[in-house]
Order: C-alpha cells, then structure tokens, then sequence
C-alpha cells in the first residue's frame, strides 16, 4: 500500500510538472499575441512537443499503477482523474499552440487594436489551471468551487470582447480579417478556461462524490 | 475472464448507444441550423441531458470493472480507450448544443446565406464520429486510419466557408453578426471531427501500440 501512495504522489508531480509547462505555453502565446512578437509562438510550438510526450508518460504510468496495484475505491478514481487532467491538459497546450498560431497571423496586421480585457481574459484562464491543479494535488474541494466561479468571468469578458471585435468588423472592412484571428483566439482563451473547469469539476467529484460537472449546466442558475 | 469479457461487450454496447444519440444531435443541430427550424435546436438541448447521464454511467461501469475484475494488459488498455472516448463523446454532444445554440441566433437574420459546403462538413464530421467508434468496436485500426484522413477534408472545407463568410462580412457589415454566428458554428463542427479523431488515434494505439496522435501533429506530411 505505501508503495501505491509514493507512486501517486510521483504521479502527481509529474503532472503538476506538465502543467506548470502548459501555463508557461499560454502566458507565451499571449504574448506573442499582445507583443506581436513572433519568436514567443515559435517557442510554444517547440514546447507542445515535449507537452504530448509528457502526455503519453503520464497515461503510460497511469495504466502501469493499475496493472501493478490494482487499486480500488478513492485511489482508482484519483488515477481515473489523472487520467482525464492529463487529456485536458495537452489539449489545452493544443489550445495555446492555436493562439501562437493567430498571433503569428495577426502580427501581420499592425494597425489592428487587439481589445485590452484580453490579456484579463488570459490571465484568468491560467489562474484557472494553475488552481484547479492545485486543488487536484491538494485534494480542495472549497478550491475547486472557487474555480467554477472564475468561469463566470472568464465568459463575460468573452463576450465583451466578441462585441468588440464585431463592432470593428462592422466600422471596417479592412479589419475583418484581423478580427477574425483574435476572435478565434479568444475562443480558443475561453476553451482553456473550459478545460480547466472540467478538471475542477473532476476534483468536487473526486472529493465529495458529487457530480457537478453535469448539473452545472443543466441548472445555469447555480453557475 | 468470461464475466469480464461480458461486461467490456456490455461498456461496448453502452457506449455505441451514447454514440447513436450523440450522432443523432450532430443532425438535429445541422437541420436547425440549415432549415433555420428552432424546434431542432430545442430537441438538441433536451438530448445533451441524457448523454451528460449516460457519460457518468459509463465512466461508473469503467471504475466497477476496474475494480471487479483488475484486468492487465490488453483489456486494461480497453478500459482506458474508453474512459477517453466517453469524454470525447460527451464533448461532441456540447458542441451540438453549440451549433444548436448559433442556428437560434442565425435563425434571426433570414437573409444571411448559409455556406453551401456547410451540411457536406457536417456529415463528413458525422461519419468519422460513427466510423471512429465502429473501428474502436471492431478493434479495426485500417478503419481507424481512413478517420485520420477524412479529417484533412474537413479542414479545407473548414478553410473554404471560413473564406465565404470572410468576404461576406467584408462586403456587408450588417452580416458581420450572423457570420460571426455561422463561424462559430464551422468551429464547432471542426472541433467535432477533432474529437472523432481522437478517438481514432486511440483506436491505433489500443491495436497497433503505435502512438500516431502526437506524430501526425509533429509531422504533417504524414496527415
């Protein structure tokens, strides 16, 4: 049994080791994307490499402590949450190398006015993650909660931005193309957050037996 | 070991139904987003209820056989192929409720022309989610891999209506907010031949061993 416990606790570090490179992806492509600076989206790509083998060794390790262990009760449904944070976590470095990639195309359109609540917006979505790992890792379920909330925002500002970026559509021709890139950015800003919900969400259920993920939705009014 | 492969043909059974209402989403969606008949929409909302539902069921059945049966190896492998592929499924059924929830926006602006080459994605999406978990029943890595392909043909019919709707909002700035609507939706289907993808790499690895889902990202000559 110790051995169980010390191999979820490797499991863990390692990752909170992915996550901790996944944030670092999306405050990258961030900037490039508020700096139209080029060199900051390629570094993302480079990164998102290593990210899908972390990935792999994750879900590797994961099938290795079943099969070894063979765990039942709260420590198979940690390694089935590991398994589903690990899925989102790549996904979202997808997501960070697909707004590398509008930044890159936006670069190219210097008299574009990238709206200001953006680099909020960001900033929120990586709050997100970095929370609902830690709440993970710490087993926090009032955390985990407190993330959901941040949801809220984070789709607010997201609107905000949407009707910005319409109006300039509507005021210019000229700048469609370039709104087009930043408003799939934010969306692609938005899934990040969304990502990092369906882990909080994994932690209350993890925790508290609870299914929040689910009636969450059903009933917006709790949101 | 006959209980327990009894109880994956069971989990196979479950999620093909998942799958059936899942597709059937994908349709209704697209309907009320080209015939502009909200009733679709509406329909769409209430399913996403039943696949939330039938997601926990199945993840619960994955943890029970886990710890029933403590299978290794290749069914060890199975269960795990399927925890994904349900969350993947659920996924796809949100973002029918996405595309449902633009056709009730569009669905204001009756002269706004809807893309041509939308439906022809929408079913391409549809087929690869059917053929991708046909291929993960039938543990048919050759069907699998002709999903990986569709997928390319996704992606530039993705690039062709992002290209329309582009020269639309261009020439008219009163359509700019209903293309927006109809982009958003475009996403969503991309997204769903995403997912449909995911599920088919999985399928490769689970019978061939062979990790092609990072690989074919790293390397796109081999798409």
């Amino acid at each position: 049994m110790k051995h169980l416990q010390r191999d979820l606790e490797q499991l863990n570090k390692r990752l909170l080791g992915m996550s901790g490179l996944v944030e670092e992806m999306i405050d990258q492509a961030t900037r490039a994307l508020a700096e139209r600076r080029e060199e900051w989206a390629e570094q993302v790509v480079a990164s998102d490499a290593e990210v899908d083998q972390q990935e792999v060794q994750i879900e590797e390790e994961c099938l290795k402590i079943l099969a070894l262990h063979q765990p039942v009760a709260v420590d198979l449904r940690r390694i089935a949450t590991v398994l589903k944070a690990n899925a989102d976590l790549e996904r979202i470095a997808d997501l960070a190398v697909s707004i590398a990639e509008r930044a890159q195309a936006i670069a190219d359109s210097p008299s574009f006015p990238i709206p200001d609540q953006l680099e909020r917006m960001v900033a929120l979505a990586t709050q997100m993650v970095r929370g609902a790992m830690d709440a993970f890792v710490n087993l926090d379920s009032a955390a985990a909660s407190r993330i959901l909330r941040l949801d809220d925002t984070v789709d607010a500002l997201n609107r905000d931005i949407i009707a910005e970026l319409q109006t300039l559509m509507q005021q210019d021709p000229h700048l469609v193309a370039p709104a087009l890139h930043c408003f799939s950015a934010t969306r692609h800003i938005e899934r990040i957050a969304d990502h990092a919900t369906n882990i909080a969400e994994d932690v209350i259920y993890l925790v508290e037996g609870d299914i929040v993920r689910h009636s969450r939705r059903a009933n917006p009014e709790r949101k």
